[in-house]
C-alpha cells in the first residue's frame, strides 16, 4: 500500500474521515528492500526469513520511521487530520526485548513486553491520529524491528482498556480465504471454533496463522471487533469487507 | 556531533540531566551526505549551497527523522529521560511554506510560518524531552527541509510564552570568534551594540551572521538567555562556555 501512491491517498482519505481517536500502523512495503538493494546490503536470511542485522535495522529505521511515517503524517495533515508519527521508543510507548533463541540468531527483532497506556492517552490528547512505525526499543538504547501486526494488536488491546476499539488488519489478500488460490473464497465471518477446525485440517494457509492468532488474542483481551481485509480504491471505504472474526458460533 | 558516538553519548547524558522541559533540535551531521553518496544522488548546488531536490528531501527525511531522531530518542530513554521524537509535521507543530524566489529555485526548503503553542504544551504533557528533526510541512502534504537553527529559534520563542527559556546553539566552533583563525579568541559576552559594530567591520565571519541574527531575534522575542558554543567531552557539561549574548552594554 505505501508503495502505491494512489491507493495510499485513498486509504488515508478514508482513514482521515474516521471519527474518534485512531491509530495507523504501517510497514515499509517494498521500499526498504529497494533501499537495501541500492545500498548493496545483502539480506541475511534464516529459513527464508530476513534477519534484522545492524545495517538492516538502520535501513528499516530510516524507511519506516523516517520516509514512510513522515510522508503519511504530512498527507494526513493536508486532509485536516491532526496526525502524530512515532515509534515505540517515542514517549516509551512500546517497550520490547530482543528476541532470543538458543539455536537461532533473530538479529534485532523485538518481542513486545508492554504498552504504556499513560503515553497512549497523553498522545491522544495531542493528536487525533497516531501513525506508528513498527520499531520498538528495549529501554537500554537499542531499537528493535517489530512485526507490524503485533504492534497493531498490542496497541488495540491497550486502547480497549479505555475506548471501544475496532482492529482492522489490511493485507494483500481480500480476507481469510477458504482456498488460497481463489481470491473470491473469502470467509466473511470466521468463528474461533471454525478457525480451530480450519487450522487442524490445513485449510487456512500457514502464513495466515500468526495474523489470526494475533487477531483472536486481541478479541480475547478486550478489542470489540477485528477484521482482516485487503485495500482497494473502488469501494465505499478502501478496507471494506474481508473477514470478520467472532468468538460465537 | 551525531556522527561521533562518544560525543553524542556525552551530550545526551548532559541533556538528560537537565531539569525541566527541554527540546533538542538536531541535524544529520555528515550522515545524509554519506547516504546520498552511496545512493549515487549527485547534489545539485546553487552558489555552493545544496539544493533540496526531491531525492535529497527523501534522504534527509530518512536520515534526520528516521535514523538520527530515533537513535537519539532510544539513547535518551536508556538514560531515564522520557523523550519523544518528531518533525514539524507531527501534531502540526511547525507550519512552513516552500521558499520562493524569483531568480532562484530553492527546492524543498521551508521557511517557518508558525509554531503551534498548543501542540508544544500538549507534547510536553507526554514527554519531558522533545527531539526535533529539522523537517517541517506546508499543510498541503509537502515536507520541507528547514534550517535547524531556525527551528531551534522558533521553538524557543514559542516556549518562552509559557516557560523561562534558555537557547543554546552548539556548533563546530567554540563560540563566536574575534579571529576566525584562532579557536581561542572566543568572545565570552557579546552585546547587540558590539555585534552591530563587528558586523560592519567584518570581524564576525559571514557564516555566523544568520546564526547571530537568529539568536538576537530570539532574545528580542522573549527568550531569556542565548548562548553559542561548541561541544566537547572534557568539561562539566559538554556545551559549557562559548559566547553569551546580551542586549545590554
Amino acid at each position: 500500500m505505501v508503495d502505491d501512491d494512489r491507493l495510499l491517498d485513498r486509504v488515508l482519505t478514508d482513514f482521515a474521515a474516521l471519527e474518534g481517536k485512531k491509530i495507523l500502523v504501517h510497514g515499509g512495503g517494498k521500499i526498504a528492500d529497494v533501499v537495501c538493494e541500492k545500498l548493496q546490503i545483502v539480506p541475511r536470511k534464516v529459513d527464508g526469513r530476513r534477519l534484522t542485522d545492524a545495517p538492516t535495522l538502520e535501513i528499516v529505521t530510516m524507511v519506516y520511521a523516517g520516509l514512510i511515517n513522515k510522508k503519511i503524517v504530512a498527507l494526513l495533515q493536508a486532509l485536516g487530520c491532526n496526525a502524530l508519527g512515532l515509534t515505540g521508543a517515542d514517549a516509551n510507548l512500546i517497550r520490547a526485548h530482543k528476541r532470543f533463541g538458543a539455536a537461532l540468531d533473530y538479529g534485532f527483532a523485538g518481542d513486545v513486553d508492554e504498552v504504556s497506556l499513560a503515553a497512549l492517552n497523553g498522545l491522544f490528547g495531542v493528536a487525533d491520529a497516531l501513525v506508528v512505525a513498527p520499531i520498538t526499543h528495549d529501554r537500554q538504547g537499542q531499537l528493535l524491528n517489530t512485526n507490524a501486526d503485533t504492534i497493531a494488536t498490542v496497541l488495540a488491546v491497550a486502547a480497549s482498556a479505555v475506548y471501544a476499539t475496532e482492529l482492522v488488519f489490511c493485507f494483500e489478500k481480500k480476507g481469510v480465504l477458504l482456498d488460497p488460490a481463489d481470491e473470491d473464497s473469502v470467509i466473511p465471518l470466521l468463528s474461533f471454533t471454525d478457525y480451530q477446525a480450519y487450522k487442524q485440517s490445513g485449510v487456512v494457509s500457514a502464513g495466515m496463522l500468526p495474523k489470526l492468532d494475533n487477531a483472536f488474542r486481541a478479541m480475547e483481551q478486550g478489542v470489540e471487533s477485528v477484521r482482516i481485509c485487503g485495500v482497494e480504491g473502488g469501494r465505499k471505504t478502501a478496507w471494506e469487507g474481508g473477514t470478520s472474526l467472532t468468538f460465537n458460533g
